[in-house]
């Protein structure tokens, strides 16, 4: 057997104004980790030159005998295929800035590139929820609503690297407009952080002579976590709300799976820590939208990646599969 | 280069009435073809003895130095993992029946099956309108709705091999009720054959004032190719028959491309013969409910097999990629 216990790669998160980095081993575990500040840096040359900077003396301490194997980068609007971001409105960097030739060249080393959903997806199937599983798709429930295919063991990627972006697809027709992508009705206007606090101030509004706790907060604090804390206390509109928004997410799980029949659904973000408010709706009906031969197979699972280390691992996993 | 020129395979396409089979070679070329009766035979035991019997003097004429590298079968409800076809409600046979087992055994050959809507995409990919191409979905409009989902080269089949029922993915939530399997407003209720015919009668009875040409066609005597003649005409509620379901379709396409982002969708069937009184609107609703970097990128085309042969292709192209 190939002895990978000396294997290690290296995971960077980039957002817009962090970039989260870290050594990782082949069993998910991180032996160090850093961030920096993404916006710091006009030029991203020397972005890449500070990465090099602050992870050179990493590699030196913990990777002795071993090697490291390459570089995942994670990266809103980040394309696989080019391994450029393009045109990611969050980042200084404007137009399609070639990221693993800028990062291959400094360090030395192979590098891929994937955006923050489909990085999630490849950490969970190697070190995750996911783990052994050829076909599944993870949405990641935030302020936005992400997704990562996979089937056939693999990432769906599409043929210009843009595949996976349920969270636009229309799932209420003629629906809610999407505050950014105008769109009507679209999965993330209704299951994103955003999505749950205009369908709470909705239904505050349209029962005016219900009485509620949200109300008593102001207009502008309202997020999804005071919802959460009134459906805890039993308020009816905040369980509404979440009752709701799991009838829309279970609609749209029930077309996804229906497309690519996966083995599960790994659920990841701030959102899903509604719990069964959320995930009893959810579950009943994507259920009720199902084919018989759908019904009852399909897992609802939680990503099993500790929050605030599941962007570098995921990004990290991308190694893995790096042909050397 | 390897000479492919004395290969050969088998298509057979398991229909409820007749089964058609074919011997093909590696450019789609059908050599000879039949077809035999489906319900004449009670036992698929006497049904695959059938088929040897009439393909034997096939290969004999037509395969001197070459060889067959196997048989691959088309039919409702196949399952490409087990070989099997489950609970087929079309087929005299109950139950899980196992196909490629039968036939393997029987011809001594190989053998390969899937559905239809499958073996569809694999014959477009090999031989028709998706040669070359890595990422694309076909979509077949007859009677019901179907599809085959190509990614990275290959067949979505999903953990059980269940996936691609895109026309039973809801596409207008509280919609209209599908007759067979009673799901809401899923895309086969409104753009198959049988849905097309539906709205048809919708719009007449919702707008008793509007004259129509339809109005003269006996109720049970309606069918999607009078709707289209009626349309020719210039008939007013024909065309809006055909706009309606190409905004159905549009839709649903645009949320399929947000999925797996495909070079280019391949349609195939009867509904697809109203030509542009339906890809018109396909099209504009389409580009309509894309993001922009999914805008003008996706080909819409017609399948390029002959409609008679594309199940007997279809089916063959499975032998290509079977290991030896």
């Amino acid at each position: 057997m190939l002895d990978l216990s000396n294997e290690f790669a290296i995971g960077i998160d980039i957002g817009g104004t962090n970039t989260k980095y870290g050594l990782v081993n082949h069993r998910g575990e991180i032996l160090q980790k850093g961030e920096i500040k993404t916006d710091a840096y006009l030029e991203v040359e020397d972005f890449v030159d500070a990465l090099y900077d602050v992870l050179t003396p990493i590699i030196k301490e913990n990777v002795e005998d071993g090697k490291v194997k390459g570089i995942g980068v994670g990266a809103p609007n980040g394309n696989f295929y080019t391994g450029t971001i393009e045109y990611a409105p969050n980042l200084h960097w404007k137009g399609i800035v070639p990221v693993t030739k800028l990062v291959t060249a400094k360090f030395g080393l192979p590098s891929a590139l994937t955006n923050d959903a489909n990085a999630a997806a490849v950490g969970e199937m190697n070190y995750g929820a996911a783990r052994g599983m050829r076909d599944f798709i993870m949405i990641t429930l935030g302020t936005g609503v992400g997704s990562g295919i996979v089937a056939n063991g693999q990432l769906i990627l599409g043929h210009d690297g843009f595949a996976g972006e349920l969270g636009h697809t229309v799932i209420r027709p003629g629906g809610r407009k999407h505050w950014s992508t105008k769109l009507d009705g679209s999965l993330e206007a209704y299951c994103s952080a955003t999505g749950i606090v205009m369908t709470a101030k909705e239904l505050m509004e349209n029962n005016p002579g219900v009485d509620c706790m949200m109300r008593k907060i102001d207009d502008k604090e309202l997020d999804s976590k005071c919802i959460f804390e009134c459906a805890e206390k039993g308020d009816a509109l905040a369980l509404e709300t979440y009752r709701f928004t799991g009838q829309i997410l279970g609609e749209a799980l029930a077309n996804f799976i229906m497309f690519s029949s996966p083995q599960a659904i790994v659920l990841f973000g701030g959102v899903i820590k509604a719990g069964d408010f959320i995930m009893n709706p959810t579950r009943e009906h994507m259920e009720l939208n199902l084919l018989p031969i759908f019904q009852n197979k399909v897992k609802l699972v939680f990503s099993e990646l500790k929050e605030a280390d599941a962007a570098i691992l995921g990004a990290s996993a991308l190694v893995w599969d790096l042909r050397e």
